[in-house]
């Protein structure tokens, strides 16, 4: 798939750094191909990249705008529309993995095709779907999974797959969500597909491999969300993983934007994990868990990692500032 | 929802009665809606209506041809097409629940346009989707659940529904397959919606209630189906049950065309069902287990819900032979 790097990253006028992480995770794992950012009056989100208009961005060697935020239920908001029209008359092609698919706007459409540039929407399901059939397919998988929606599934298994890759195991990440796609300029948005072809569709993601090879799949969700866990379940059926990690913020204690639902203590969170793996791998198994601890000092993130390890028996890091061995040697164990 | 009763029943070429699960349905439970069934050369599936000609069936005063097969992955034979052409031809209107859907043939569309006769697709999502809220809704609520797919859980549903009523009860079926919502004239059909949307599609069929008001809800797939268990906990999520009924066929020890996939023994499948159904409603409980026994006579099937009732501590029944009193009764206790 073409993006078109390097891109402009727009920013709308979010106030929640959640909202933003499409462009903060394309910008930490591809950060040559970010020129700069485009920001709306009131947006208080800063990746520290300059300010941009799309003009400008286009005249410094953008040749997308890349719109990197993801609110809630993933509706185009009807202010973001003139910015997205300002970049096509810039010259820009637009990258988006918005629900609502840009190509299906007839004014976008429009002027996309008066001006040459392309509206790229990367949460398109595959054309051909096919219902799971359960076969067991050749090959390893490791699966991030998480205690709620932006735990560092996604960050954990790029950082997983790096780690692979320096040690000499062929790996390859798989992406699911639109950030992942992004990053990797492949994948399958998961969350896109109509329900009954979900599982097929990461059978379809994660196909039959060589036996030493390693397929990092991105998590979806967390099986302890009231909207996302049927999204979950089904990722964690397709993909057949023979190893998950779970990934978790210790500063959370209920679902994020749904304060009526607690996270489960974690060694009940893996339980439940594996549990639902087993159904189409008898053999999986959580090897670790991965902790966001960015709000913490190092020794406290030290400390809160050693807490958790000993309480679930497993490795326990955050991939942002920790040593993997102890997780790679458990997951080759 | 108008379907343009009564309908003609088209049967196409099927063998296999479970192909014809969706003609079944509807003449069981609407038989008054039923003036014929219309079948091709090979079918030896028989519902006992008269065999008639679309033509015939518009001269005895049907008004549609309702599309009663629903093969697996729910294409549109091309053997079939002819027969709804003729169909619209002599005046009748279509009715569908497959997967393709008729209006987006253009064809079929055309010659629609120019008889004056409806193509009628039931398997389309609501216009406007929401993510699930989780908010604990008003009214009472019973979901039927499966061991597997075609294991009675529309009929225990529908069965329920009818004993209720007849009971005082208020209560109100909600159809979440093709042939629940050919039979209630209106409903959701799950399997066909976005996976990020589908716990807030279920959240929507059954919107808040009178406190004393039960929604029977028709359930689909199965916890333990490797293809279709996301579908399954996307419903029982955003169905908030009070009360489950388990449906199970006593002569099956693995998922239906998935041989390596055995179902587990009832009491798992009883906690697994209540483990998840906690997740939004934390007083979820499986209050019966419903069984087909068509397969044997009066004297096994007494036996083997007796034997089954023992091993669960519930009500075991058979809704189409025996009497719904007691799990009836332990729903209102």
């Amino acid at each position: 798939m073409d993006l078109h790097p390097p891109h402009l990253l727009f920013l709308g006028d979010v106030v929640n750094p959640l909202d933003a992480k499409t462009a903060m995770g394309v910008f930490d794992w591809r950060p040559e191909q970010c020129v700069g950012q485009f920001r709306l009056p009131g947006c208080t989100v800063d990746l520290g990249l300059p300010d941009l208009t799309p003009r400008a961005a286009f005249e410094r060697g953008a040749r997308s705008l890349l719109v990197g935020v993801a609110p809630l239920g993933g509706a185009l908001a009807p202010s973001w529309v003139d910015s997205i029209r300002l970049a096509l008359e810039s010259g820009l092609s637009v990258v988006s993995g918005l629900h609502l698919r840009l190509c299906e706007v007839p004014a976008l459409r429009t002027l996309a095709a008066a001006t040459g540039a392309m509206l790229i929407d990367v949460r398109v399901p595959p054309a051909r779907l096919s219902v799971a059939s359960g076969r067991k397919r050749t090959g390893k998988r490791l699966l991030t999974v998480g205690t709620d929606c932006c735990v560092g599934k996604k960050y954990t298994a790029l950082a997983m797959t790096r780690a692979l890759t320096e040690g000499g195991v062929d790996a390859t990440f798989r992406a699911t969500g639109q950030t992942g796609i992004m990053i990797a300029g492949s994948g399958i948005p998961v969350d896109a597909i109509v329900a009954d072809f979900l599982s097929g569709a990461c059978e379809q993601l994660t196909p039959d491999a060589v036996e030493n090879h390693w397929d990092v799949i991105e998590g979806q969700g967390s099986l302890f969300h009231p909207a996302y866990a049927a999204v979950t379940l089904g990722l964690v059926h397709g993909s057949q993983p023979d190893a998950m990690i779970l990934c978790h913020d210790p500063s959370r204690v209920t679902i994020d934007e749904f304060d009526d639902f607690g996270i489960p203590d974690l060694v009940t969170c893996i339980r439940r994990y594996e549990t639902g793996a087993r159904l189409t791998n008898p053999a999986a198994r959580v090897v670790g868990v991965s902790l966001m601890t960015g709000h913490l000092d190092d020794r406290e993130s030290g400390a809160v990692c050693a807490e958790t390890g000993r309480q679930t028996g497993l490795p326990c890091f955050d991939p942002l500032r920790h040593s993997l061995d102890a997780v790679l040697s458990a997951l080759m164990s």
